[in-house]
């Protein structure tokens, strides 16, 4: 794993000192600028710049879709994958109004063959661990070899595709039909709550779906952790009960602190994600922003295991990273907000007796 | 006044059956979904456009300032005015992140000399209705050809500035030493509660500040309406406590409605504006959307008099149109998302059995 600096405080102070000066009553943009400082402490400068952003999606197939927990067909995952690579779909959309490009990563899809028609200069098609993950109902998701894999090849393609391009802001985004059962399964192991109190309706599961969901993951959780009285080891729970798209987003994030991005978390899954990355390497935390509170229960209980505050509450509960590329304009806002306003002497504006 | 056409339910209708057919779990985007379904219905099109986008900056003074109202002096208004027009202010720079212009009228600053050295091409330097308004202490703030021509200075101003430049969707934002005061007491008069209930600490006051500035609107409410026992008539309102900031701001919110622009209120001042647009004009009301959940105590009470709820919730407390300039990301997504995302049939993606 990299070093993550811890962040200095010194650069919290200088940026909240020159908040204090800017043309504004002191903290009328209320959540933009701890925001704004953020940015200046992760950049280490008063002048902080969130170009060029971008949007990591990475997709990967579910054994567990096997026991019939999701509203779609389990070919919805590489049917989106192409929507995603011909820019058709809401995360595309909505990362154009951000100026973000959308990095797209097949980490196990289970049959790529249609995703052959659609080369793209932004789409990783040879990183998949493995042609999804087993049924965890019967076994373990991944093997320890697989979920090591999964975390190195989401910190690689940060390294190689990211970094490379100077990204300042990366937003984490997903899609896999079941992978909010996997989510789901994973918060339970990794907080110690029950499985009901995380699991909701994914995609548009009715009454009876949600319980035969829930009691999915009871039994998956039995299985694989029979002793459990309370959180497991990150680790443990992602070759239990976890998916190659939300390791690969695990490792995603623990590279993209080190190398100083701001990193983005999008709704419930993208938020286990970045649990598991500050579990495996807690100075990663700092770098994080929780982009919104999405409808599925288990999102608020995940936030809350990271202390984090989500800027929007939109009612989402899509995925893609569509979350965090609305929240994306927020973060460029508080940064433009530090770089580009006038100060009270600068402007010649009084300042209160 | 215009006439304001009631909005069509085929354009939701027809809205909505196209967002069932975009690549989505059904209402996955959440609050998005029904901001592209009132854009489409104002618009009569299923591809609706949010360019150009507009924010409408009123500034005026007001004679309640002389009670000591406000930490700051009254000359911030024109110098915050002169940072507008250099575009040092945080409603320049949020706007510039949006690609929304910023058109900054002069309703009645006290005193504009400073002014003179900034001539701009979006500014409108020359529709002062006088140079501040009385202090409703002690008489009403503006006479019935004051309070008239306020509001059509306002209309006029959309009409001939905004309309010929097509604008789809305005924002609309203020700023005025003294302002909170007087949409405070304009709130209690309009919506009937206690002034207590609507008063807020504004750019800073600490307790005893609060404390004088509630007793204020009291007596100054008790002065206008002594026989008050709930809402009071929006004109007279207007013209006993009002501001000629606020006036325009309603104006230009039933001109822009009369001209299919959705209008965007802002904080707690421009949302006082529109409610007074909607008592004067109830089918304008249609036409707007609350951008953000203030600090104010009394913008959630006007909020709930018009039945909006507010897209974001920054903890912002700040005017000029900042909170709107914020939620035109969100609103614009909500349009690229009607026109430009693919459908399950286009993109060959399976629906849900």
């Amino acid at each position: 794993m990299p070093t993550i600096a811890p962040l200095d405080a010194v650069w919290f102070d200088k940026a909240g000192a020159h908040q204090g000066r800017l043309t504004m009553p002191a903290g009328a943009l209320g959540r933009l600028l701890p925001l704004g400082r953020l940015l200046c402490a992760i950049q280490e400068t008063l002048t902080p710049c969130t170009e060029p952003a971008a949007v990591l999606v990475m997709a990967a197939d579910h054994g567990i879709a096997a026991e019939g927990v999701s509203a779609y067909p389990q070919e919805v995952t590489g049917q989106m994958v192409a929507n995603f690579l011909r820019g058709g779909a809401a995360i595309n959309v909505l990362a154009r109004r951000q100026w973000a490009r959308v990095l797209v990563v097949d980490m196990g899809i289970k049959d790529p063959t249609a995703l052959e028609a659609c080369p793209h200069a932004d789409f990783v098609s040879d990183a998949a661990v493995a042609r999804g993950t087993a049924n965890f109902l019967h076994a373990p998701a991944m093997t320890p070899d697989q979920a090591k894999h999964a975390l190195a090849t989401g910190q690689r393609i940060v390294a190689e595709r990211l970094a490379t391009q100077t990204v300042r802001v990366v937003a984490l985004g997903e899609m896999g039909i079941g992978n909010t059962t996997s989510a789901s399964a994973l918060a339970a192991a990794l907080t110690g709550v029950p499985a009901a109190a995380v699991t909701g309706r994914g995609t548009g599961l009715d009454e009876d779906g949600w319980c035969h969901k829930v009691a999915v993951i009871e039994r998956a959780l039995t299985r694989h952790f029979p002793d459990r009285r309370g959180p497991v080891d990150a680790l443990e729970a992602l070759m239990a009960v976890g998916g190659f798209e939300i390791a690969g987003l695990a490792g995603a994030a623990i590279e993209a602190a080190s190398r100083r991005m701001l990193v983005v978390l999008d709704g419930f899954i993208s938020t286990v994600a970045g649990l598991i990355a500050s579990r495996l390497e807690p100075n990663a935390l700092a770098y994080f922003v929780a982009a919104h509170r999405g409808v599925e229960p288990g999102h608020a209980v995940v936030l809350d295991g990271l202390g984090l505050v989500p800027l929007l509450d939109l009612e989402l509960r899509l995925g893609e990273g569509s979350g965090a590329a609305l929240a994306l304009n927020v973060i460029q806002c508080a940064a433009d907000i530090m770089r580009d306003m006038a100060t009270f002497e600068t402007a010649g504006v009084s300042d209160r007796a």
